[in-house]
């Protein structure tokens, strides 16, 4: 049995409470065995327990980004200064660059070396104070390479000591050699690579980019059934570019999350409320595009959706290997205050996960936590770069 | 006598030769008492020196920070998530908040606080592989506090081991509690702080903050011939939020830079060109301040204005303690290239601070050295917190 007590910390717990960001009167947390068992104030040390003296610093739960692609092969620095040069993305998708490259790129990458390349931006967010991480395929769009992602995300979990939720996106782009139609491509993704990640264990959820350079809402709902039937939950890429109406049937299919949002439709925000989906939002992506269509912050805010904000990392649209610089994004580019956007890196990144076991300091929680000298948990969205934890607890063990 | 050999380098000298970042075919660097004094392929060691395989590795100049006011007292998060949250700059400032109140914070801070608090963000951009660092004063705005804020700028230094050049920014805002005018106040800095300052050696140069809420022309053109008076070089704060004239006015003293610039006009181009004035890319402020004006970069380029990209980081404006992250910024905002962001923290950022012996790689330049693992120089201003230097050398010696 293993045990550890934290005193002297302000807490922020993130509960539903009247103080900002929760902050509780008691000052004390005790860990049994990776739980957090009690909360009090000045609580008194066993002797045999690790005991950590916060003196006077913040403690918050240990971050969630609950929507990554941060699992893929090569690099795409030189697409980024193409167009900086004033080429075109058409023209470069025309050359085989965009995600056809990062495909070909992470299909020719072995097992070992993905799970490297990956593990870079992996202690990226986990020096940040990110203890669990959403992975999502996609860049496989075969059976073979898919589950590589997905076995990779399993190792990087292994390997930081984090908590790592693997969600399968093989409808995430067509395949480049592909010599089918779409429909042909979601009868495999639906017939057979779902049954088979999901028969492995390989996935937690079933994602869809739904839009109109991705799939149609008719191909989302087939993949979103047979999720249903293989007994996994579901998310949505939705209204990134356009409105098609993505997160009101993501919404039918009771989906965890919709995610970026630009383009949501303020008649589609109830069914959002009445499902309890969270909305994920991806200002990195929305920073990289210079797009200027912000997602519906203030509607979905009246209508008492839940937020989450996620850094997207991926190497076309969001090359973001900073939970902290998305959550600065969030509220300088979208006006989001700062008690949202930390809820959205803690307790609404977990309902966005499906995960009711952590995103607050409460008993009986997870003991995910970690530790900030900070004069405030503003601070952490008001500067970039300007914090790192002091120390990062995942089930009640030091990884940093 | 001190003696290092870097091997196996690819090296981005950042000399103005035809190849993409200046890359040398040679891939070895010597280095005597720190200064560059050898560079050639396949240089073998003597056996004595300390050897630095860099395997690959890019070799790229220490990074120069070529605008910032880090060196300030106390913390205005609460202010971001109050002007989120829909109060006014104006409200703020009329309770006292904004820049007086961190020259209140910092009147109030000892040296050794101040530097203490100064030194958590001069390690972040040490961190990214910078090596020298410009600082301005002007959080004091009375004689005793602008002191304090330049010695703790060399007391940076010495703790570090980089190079900080000061600069003297008197004339930033009226101080707070100040009863006579703002030609009075010019009065004071013009008659008694420059010469003050400047015979007691605590500033390279003399800046102004020339703008509609700053200081007039008239004023700053009498700092700008106090300076001149004292032998100090001079920048400027110009055209930020309005066409102020003071790029113009700056060149006809032969300003070593002139920062922010988005209303700079057209016609006034031709005047940095000639001046050898350097244009300071400032994305931090323009990005926190949701600002919608961009620097003409373009006319910038077609004239042959050299342009440096600086951090600005300061705790209203631009609370940015990562010059990558500005650099990312001025490339997705300006649509500068990878190539002209390197060369604006480099070879370019070195001649806004006067500087002729650093920001390339070459020989009888100063051995201010970062080793990269990366694909390209590119991928640095691509991706957001995607590297670390391995390896950071300050004038021949290891400060990472
Ligand atoms: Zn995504
Ligand atoms: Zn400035």
């Amino acid at each position: 049995m293993s045990e550890m007590l934290i005193t002297h910390a302000r807490i922020a717990s993130m509960q539903a409470i009247e103080a900002p960001f929760g902050e509780l009167e008691a000052n004390s947390v005790r860990v049994r065995d990776g739980v957090i068992t009690e909360i009090g104030h000045n609580l008194t040390t066993t002797g045999t327990e690790t005991h950590i003296d916060a003196k006077g610093q913040w403690l918050l739960p240990g971050f969630i980004d609950c929507h990554t692609h941060i699992v893929y092969g090569g690099d795409r620095a030189d697409e980024f200064a193409r167009r900086l040069e004033g080429v075109s993305y058409q023209q470069i998708s025309q050359e085989g660059g965009g995600i056809k490259r990062t495909v070909r790129d992470t299909r020719a990458t072995s097992e070992d070396e993905l799970r490297s390349q990956s593990a870079r931006r992996v202690a990226r967010l986990v020096e940040e104070g990110v203890t669990t991480i959403e992975v999502k395929s996609g860049y496989g769009l075969d059976t073979e390479t898919e589950r590589r992602q997905l076995r990779v995300a399993d190792a990087l979990a292994r390997e930081f000591g984090i908590t790592v939720k693997k969600t399968y996106l093989g409808a995430h782009a067509m395949p480049p050699d592909c010599d089918t139609d779409a429909d042909a491509y979601i009868d495999f993704v639906c017939n057979t690579m779902i049954p088979q990640i999901a028969s492995e264990g390989l996935a937690d959820a079933v994602d869809v980019f739904c839009e109109n350079v991705g799939f149609t809402l008719a191909q989302t709902e087939r993949v979103f059934t047979a999720a249903k039937q293989a007994g996994l939950p579901v998310k949505g890429h939705v209204e990134q570019l356009s409105d098609s109406k993505g997160a009101r049937l993501a919404a039918q299919y009771q989906a965890l999350s919709v995610d970026h949002l630009e383009y949501l439709h303020s008649d589609d925000i109830d069914a959002l409320r009445q499902a309890g989906t969270v909305a994920v939002i991806l200002p990195g992506a929305f920073y990289y595009l210079k797009e200027t269509q912000e997602p519906p912050i203030q509607a979905l805010r009246d209508a008492g959706v839940r937020m989450a904000v996620a850094t997207d990392i991926n190497p076309g649209t969001s090359p973001v290997a900073s939970l902290l610089t998305s959550a600065n994004m969030a509220s300088v580019l979208f006006a989001m205050t700062t008690e949202e956007v930390i809820r959205g890196m803690t307790v609404h990144a977990a309902a966005a996960l499906g995960l009711t076991d952590r995103g607050v300091i409460d008993t009986g929680k997870r003991a995910d936590l970690t530790l900030w000298a900070i004069p405030s948990p503003a601070s952490l969205v008001y500067e970039i770069n300007g914090y790192r934890p002091t120390q990062v607890i995942s089930g009640g063990k030091h990884v940093i």
